[in-house]
């Protein structure tokens, strides 16, 4: 099955399975706008990819792990926007939670989504339950104190941070706990998949603050120039535009060659620079380099 | 070992497991802030009151249990208090979190104690791992969707709730999921320990609302009169004070017979009967029948 379609079939599942009549409709309705219709789904193919290079002997636990990783990044994603981080207006094209449900549901639906999250772990027809409580604790590290997303947040509130430990709290976490959390539900060794995780990680974010400058508002689903309005840090306004594209493209590689030696090797790292190419592409360098000129 | 040490002294090693230099202090702060000094830890003085009733014999499973459940209780605190919500300047007769380290530190503290809570449960050094999934999906269904706490906040935002769905999952569900965890990480049946859970939630609830109306601000550590304020529903306001707490005794007295036939039944009725003073004292019932005379 197509990695995407396995993806959000489980989604689809995860969701339906506490969407009762009996509970409030609305935070019922602020969570699927939360989850669908969803971004790339970066999170959770990685982690499938992984899983399926290792050979993915509990696709029911591979399953939950993708789903769990994917609710909290949208939990993640509901939280910053609020108006007291970011104040984003619109998400993935379309209103963010809290412009289309209000602050309060803004704030229940990303903690109902946290608590789906583990709950999807607990409730998944696994094989091998005995995985369970690591994969627990992997994917848990990657979200909250004292090295996870919800960290990586918190290190906007404070007087004095570095921007590499606060991008890779903020984002490398949840990549390497994807990749790990893949590795962990198919029964491999979790700690040689943590490099490729951190290096796209920090790809993925240098990526983020290029497109936060240099992308169209429309492509990217979201209002450009966010950084900069709200004083936050970013690799594409601190290092030039093409500084931050060789930096981009450094990461990338580091994260090919961080792949480690099994089966599906080959398959990875090209998906990796499939990724690559999809996020910042070499047309946009092109475009860049000559504006530059 | 006094049930309220161990309890406190599980949620120290809790938070200091995650409470590393290398993390954001300030968040660090806000979640010690969250659940210290701790009110009357109700939920895990009953989880461990029910585990001590069914043998507890996987206290480290147990404590975790306890420990889980206070901090969820102590999340939805937290995300209550928020502006959005109750606007609570105060909170245990200090300073609410949102008060003390800001919005933004508020929603991701709360954001932090939900994934230590089943963080926690993960990493505890059980000797039963075959009752984590339960355990971890009955706790989960006690705060997520459809049914949970944070169910129960969302009714808040719908144009039509009962009042008794409203308090049934406000209060009620975590009181539930207390009570079968206890069970649950002591190798009991659940399910016969539900109806001792909800029947006490109901009362927690109603005597939460007399003395909402009719208590001391002091004694109970945060302002009154807040439902009033915030067009809340409120069971004193609804059937007047006197007509309150004779449901509240009416509902302490179906918690005290919901408790199911075992060896510690007779200890546990009167922990019931105590908690019961401690909550609405018959000194204060007294000055109500006198002031209504």
């Amino acid at each position: 099955m197509d990695p995407m379609h396995r993806i959000d079939r489980a989604l689809v599942a995860a969701l339906a399975s506490v969407d009762l009549p009996s509970g409030p409709p609305r935070l019922a309705a602020a969570v699927r706008h939360a989850v669908f219709p969803g971004g790339a789904r970066v999170r959770p193919r990685l982690c499938v990819a992984v899983a399926l290079a290792c050979g993915d002997d509990d696709p029911a636990l591979t399953d939950a792990a993708a789903v769990s990783l994917e609710l909290l990044h949208c939990a993640s994603l509901v939280h910053d926007d609020l108006p007291c981080f970011d104040d984003a207006p619109t998400r993935r094209g379309v209103p963010s939670v809290h412009s289309a449900y209000g602050e309060r549901l803004a704030v229940l639906s990303g903690d109902a989504l946290i608590v789906l999250a583990f709950q999807v772990l607990a409730a998944a027809p696994m094989r091998q339950p005995q995985r369970l409580a690591g994969l627990i604790q992997r994917i848990a590290s990657g979200v909250g104190q004292p090295h996870g997303i919800v960290a990586g947040q918190a290190w906007e509130c404070e007087p004095h941070v570095l921007l590499r430990d606060y991008q890779r709290a903020k984002t490398g976490a949840l990549f390497a706990a994807a990749t790990m959390a893949g590795a962990e539900a198919a029964g491999g060794a979790p700690e040689p998949w943590r490099a490729l995780g951190e290096w796209l990680g920090e790809a993925y974010q240098v990526a983020d603050d290029i497109r936060d400058v240099a992308a169209d508002p429309v492509l990217l689903g979201k209002p450009i120039g966010r950084d900069q309005a709200l004083g936050r840090p970013n690799m594409a306004a601190a290092h030039g535009l093409l500084g931050a594209v060789a930096h981009f493209h450094q990461l990338v590689a580091h994260a090919a060659a961080a792949v480690p030696d099994c089966r599906g090797a080959q398959r990875l790292r090209a998906l990796v620079r499939a990724e690559s190419e999809r996020l910042v592409p070499a047309a946009l360098c092109h475009q860049l380099a000559q504006a530059v000129a």
